[in-house]
């Protein structure tokens, strides 16, 4: 096996690991059977009011998002066009140029400096963030009210200052926070507890929401809330909940539909409910005659694809080593927004791609430009748009209505634009631009096969730039079932499904052969221990002996306060799992595995004193109970924060009501993939190793199984940051 | 906690359980291990391809099925309407009534004779059957190539003999069988081995392709190939795999796409795409503002569903107790036949319902009868039609197509009918049924409301049949989220997603009050240990040491062949997977746990003889290897078929190599809902109970959890049939 260098990597600070699998300690237990059947149905209403609410809430934002969306750059474009239109008899265009780099570089300012400077976290889409989250890897601040504010504030801005990003990716995340915050009923930012969804306050609980809020944000962003449902299964699920996916079902119905009534509302024709998405690709006809052609499709896309992500990738490295600090980060993307604004400029000003006025209807801003009277400039249109208003023109404009040198500089441009962009210090997506360039050349391919076949087979360019637009956006994000789905959604058409799911299937393998997902190396150059969803094929020789973690640290039933507080503060090690351990009398042999105890546990008990000496001597002593384990969640203070004085080294603590009692194990002779599916199906954090009499040998963690990765030169082993 | 009496039950003989979880002995792991990175790619291009083919194979039959049936009504309805359009004038119509009632008979005795008398498990929709399957509990002959032919045959007879039924449900079945064909590269029934697809004949890879073909099924039978996915996911998933899903949407678009090309060159149409699926609904406008007021549905639907199973249970009751030979059966199925088309006839006799004749067009068979010229009766084109195309018609027709008396005689008399129907000795499904009373009382109570409310909302009443449809099954098969978006799908609008969802909530929640689902019922009659998705909510007193069945039957390492043979033809216990130990030297306390050997698996040694001795004497003996298991499975012979001499009950055997040396156990502490997640996110058949030093103390299977059940009075236990 080959030893691979560390890749270069942005080192996470405080990165840590969700907790899928209950401690059911004595605590937890008891509570269990407190709690009578009427208590387990409250609670189930509940679960199902906080995913009503989270539906509700994401819709709002993405509806809050797209009007606002619309009235910056409407007014934008008015100022523009009023102002080209004014310099173009009389020459002076270079005014308007600048007028328009000035607009957008404002734009993009506003929202570079929010990102850059009060919250990192929320630049990008959000999507390898939210990605990892779901996998179980818990990436600092990720789900923070603050995070929310700075991108959906800094989405508004990137998008109205005419960057080449869309609002769709970063509403996944949105709706994660969204998820996140309601279901906890408090706001430690705000520093308010509303005393409800108390229950709720553990990793286990919390990811469910978050699953459904990213869902919601799916269905919100596309009005794909079956494709939001499997977005979140996708990348979460490890142990399928019928109930659990029934509730991501209903935030994401919830959120599409209140989307789609208020932005009817505000479009002046409520009840005709026909915005389920930020984005709508119109509808289709059934004939998928002219698409039997396709094939020339399936190389192309996977390869345009890999190429964008291997320019990405090598731009991320380049931004990671020298624009590391924030205000470089807002000046470059100010650059990149004036770049685009004069690139656009520049190829309106030099297209001659004149079209008749009457072929496209509804243009918003039909610039007339040098064009003839009756005529605009169909390069103008495609600048001059909203992105996802060109994606549908691209879409379903007739034949005839863009030519295809225009389209064929537009998908140039566009690209290496988009490239340039994904990656800047702001909030933005990354499914427009792909979806747009892929219909650019998708239409384009589409007309020279119309020309090819002198009409041999009826190509309609719409339906080539559908499949387009699907080729490339498959071949950057390597999304399969969620993205399927998401299509057929938008498009509200099954008879597209096979096409499209051929297309992006050979998208996926193709690009795969080259480079991998672009979510995918942006979460590789995080180093997350991100655990996929099967074990590489080839690693049936390894055996929990060799990826287990050993020795390990692991304390006594009733152990001494001065140990753990020493073992917790040793940040070499930065545990934290421990199995407990019942000594034989004799005390030589290894010790048997009578628990597992959580170092935020260890933590809350330290901070409460629960030592054996203290409740020996205070009868009247509070016993501690799970309240003060949800109460300290998630912040756990840090370990150097508590104070033990000299004496209090010397008590004793008693973890037997507190640590979990059953944990999962395994002997040492199981193979790497029975382990690998044991540990991704529980959705579990540590996996303890015994010898057979059930004496601890080695602790399986996150870590141990996120290091293998099926290479090209088979199995390799990745360096990880540690966590 | 309150024993019940075991319910009345159908002892189904044979009844086994899958093993989802693969026994990774040494045989399994040194292929594994040899198998390179290209080999598994093979193995994962082959599972593609298996895939494609039970899709197209499912669609092919799903078109031939609906072909058959189009042409048969085609020629019984033509034959009907010109015999009645000659006596009409002139009296005598009772012969017309005998003339259809024969002819109806006729039909339907040919299926009752196949199913009743070759293969009764063909019977009905076959669904209960399937989610049984896919659950983990393998009813004997369901997914046989001969229980294929009868159900194909079946389904068609029963349809065109004109019983209340549908053809969709038995999609899944067929879909299913043609999984568990094609994968395993032979067929018994024909003795033909292809020698190919070797590596597929095991459980887990078995049931990860009849998922495949369920979903295949359902695509076919909905045009919904997500529907399809989802319908496996809820049933079948354990443990979420990517690949698997993405494979199984593969087979169901694959399914859909080949119904849907040969239908529309069958309708001469090639190319125009628009029979996704055995049924369809036929588009709405995305206007849902009529549909403010559905909240009347929401307690109807669910009540009318639970009266539904109510009735239905009686009388399977009935049925199990009295009409259990196989002649009663086919009589009892002609009488059903003779008797819908008697009311039927009568219904269409004594109704004066005449509407002009305009209104509706592309009416295959409007029947005058007693109307005036120009005037059709409607309530004979209710009855005078393929179900699927009354359903049609009830959600599109103009308002005013339908007499409100004609739909309450309808709904009624159809209620009552498909009650009847349901369970008789045919092959057929009760989708379509509950579609048709579900539309018809739909579009009554938009009738009246629009009429009571005098246009204050303006009720579409087809929408209002929409709805009342989606209630009404849902609340006689109670299936949520595949259900969904089967009618999300059926419908093309994703507008009409959350009144659908909000109408099947209620319907399951309004209904599980007062009786479970039709498939439940039918489920629970068969006392198959059914594992559920979840362990009841307040079963977190109870820990594995009093759920496991104890004490265990064991292995020695090296065990004599005489023990294991006796213990294996033991047949008060019956047991299918026995633990193996390593005894102490002093051989007082109970022995460690070392590993986990099957049934099946000590058949097949006792076969091969592969005992110690005789390894020994004969050197070149050839070693036993994983393809002899294979080629033994399914049909495993019984232990009373191997013949072991007196002497060679003397002999050892050594299990070393053959059993699964790393089964996962639980600690006897570890509570309920703990085992069952376990339990059932991996799909084991076989729970070992360990106490604190390894030593095997119990045995938890699926037939110690499928148990627990929570009744109406807190946790209950149920009793079940011997496996």
């Amino acid at each position: 096996m080959k030893h691979l260098k560390p890749l270069k990597s942005v080192q996470l600070r405080g990165t840590g690991i969700l907790d899928y699998d209950n401690s059911e300690n004595q605590l937890f237990l008891e509570e269990e059977r407190r709690m009578s059947y009427l208590g387990f149905r409250c609670l189930e209403i509940s679960r199902w009011v906080v995913c009503g609410l989270i539906g509700f809430l994401t819709g709002l934002i993405a509806c809050f998002i797209d009007i606002m969306v619309e009235q910056l750059t409407g007014l934008k474009y008015y100022v523009v066009k009023e102002n080209i239109e004014k310099f173009t008899a009389g020459g002076g265009l270079s005014i308007s140029l600048i007028l328009w780099a000035v607009l957008n570089s404002a734009f993009v300012m506003v929202g570079a400096i929010i990102v850059a400077f009060f919250e990192p976290i929320a630049g990008g889409s959000g999507i390898p963030q939210i990605k990892c989250y779901l996998n179980g890897v818990k990436i600092p601040r990720v789900v923070r009210l603050k995070t929310l504010l700075v991108k959906v504030a800094g989405v508004i801005c990137s998008v109205a200052g005419g960057l080449v990003v869309g609002k769709e990716g970063p509403m996944i995340h949105s709706g994660a926070v969204v998820a996140a915050g309601v279901s906890q009923g408090r706001s430690t930012s705000l520093k308010r507890d509303f005393k409800i969804f108390e229950y709720f306050r553990r990793d286990t609980e919390k990811r469910d929401f978050v699953s459904a809020g990213a869902a919601a944000g799916v269905s919100a962003a596309f009005g794909a809330p079956v494709g939001g449902v499997l977005f979140s299964l996708e990348e979460a699920a490890s142990y399928w909940n019928q109930m659990l996916t029934w509730r991501i079902f209903f935030a994401s119905m919830i959120s599409t539909f209140t989307l789609n009534f208020f932005l009817s509302v505000y479009n002046k024709n409520p009840g005709e409910l026909s915005n389920p998405g930020l984005i709508n690709f119109g509808s289709f006809d059934r004939n998928v005659r002219s698409l039997c052609s396709f094939c020339q499709f399936l190389t192309a896309s996977g390869l345009l694809g890999a190429l964008f992500n291997a320019l990405n990738y090598w731009l991320t490295i380049f931004r990671i080593r020298y624009i590391h600090r924030p205000c470089l980060q807002v000046m470059e993307a100010m650059l990149v927004a004036a770049v685009t604004a004069t690139v656009s400029f520049i190829m309106i000003y030099f297209s001659n791609a004149c079209q008749p006025l009457d072929v496209v209807q509804g243009e918003d801003y039909p610039l007339q430009l040098y064009c003839d009277d009756g005529e605009y400039n169909s390069m103008a249109t495609t600048f001059f748009n909203r992105p996802e208003k060109s994606v549908q023109n691209l879409f379903h404009n007739p034949p005839g209505s863009y030519h295809p040198l225009t389209l064929g500089v537009f998908t140039i441009t566009y690209f290496f634009l988009a490239c340039w962009t994904y990656g800047l210090a702001v909030s933005a997506g990354v499914f427009i631009p792909s979806l747009l360039i892929g219909a650019a050349w998708g239409r384009l391919i589409g007309i020279m096969l119309g020309a090819a076949l002198l009409g041999f087979i009826w190509a309609d360019p719409g339906k080539y730039a559908l499949i387009g637009a699907a080729a490339q956006l498959g071949g950057i994000v390597r999304m399969t079932l969620s993205l399927t789905v998401i299509l057929i959604e938008a498009t509200g058409n099954v008879t597209y499904g096979l096409p499209l799911m051929l297309v992006l299937m050979t998208a996926k393998i193709v690009g795969d052969y080259f480079e991998e997902g672009l979510y995918d190396i942006h979460i590789k150059l995080q180093s997350v221990p991100f655990v996929h969803s099967e074990a590489p094929p080839t690693s049936h020789w390894l055996t929990a002996r060799e990826v287990m973690s050993s020795p390990v640290t692991s304390f006594n039933r009733v152990e001494r306060v001065g140990t753990i507080v020493d073992l917790l503060s040793n940040t070499s090690t930065n545990h934290n799992g421990f199995p407990v351990v019942v000594s034989n009398a004799n005390g030589e042999e290894p010790a048997k595995l009578c628990g597992l105890i959580l170092r935020s546990q260890l933590i809350v008990l330290l901070k409460h004193k629960v030592f054996v000496e203290l409740a020996r001597s205070k009868l009247t002593r509070r016993k501690l109970q799970l309240k003060d384990f949800r109460d300290a969640y998630p912040r756990f203070p840090p370990i150097q924060s508590i104070h033990v004085s000299q004496d209090e080294r010397e008590c004793m603590m008693d973890l037997t009501e507190f640590m979990n009692p059953t944990p999962y194990t395994v002997p040492q002779e199981t193979s790497l993939p029975r382990v690998y599916k044991l540990f991704r199906a529980l959705g579990l954090r540590h996996l303890v190793v015994v010898d057979d009499s059930n004496r601890v040998v080695g602790l399986v963690t996150r870590k141990d199984l996120a290091r293998y990765h099926l290479g090209k030169h088979g199995l390799e082993e990745l360096q990880l940051a540690q966590t």
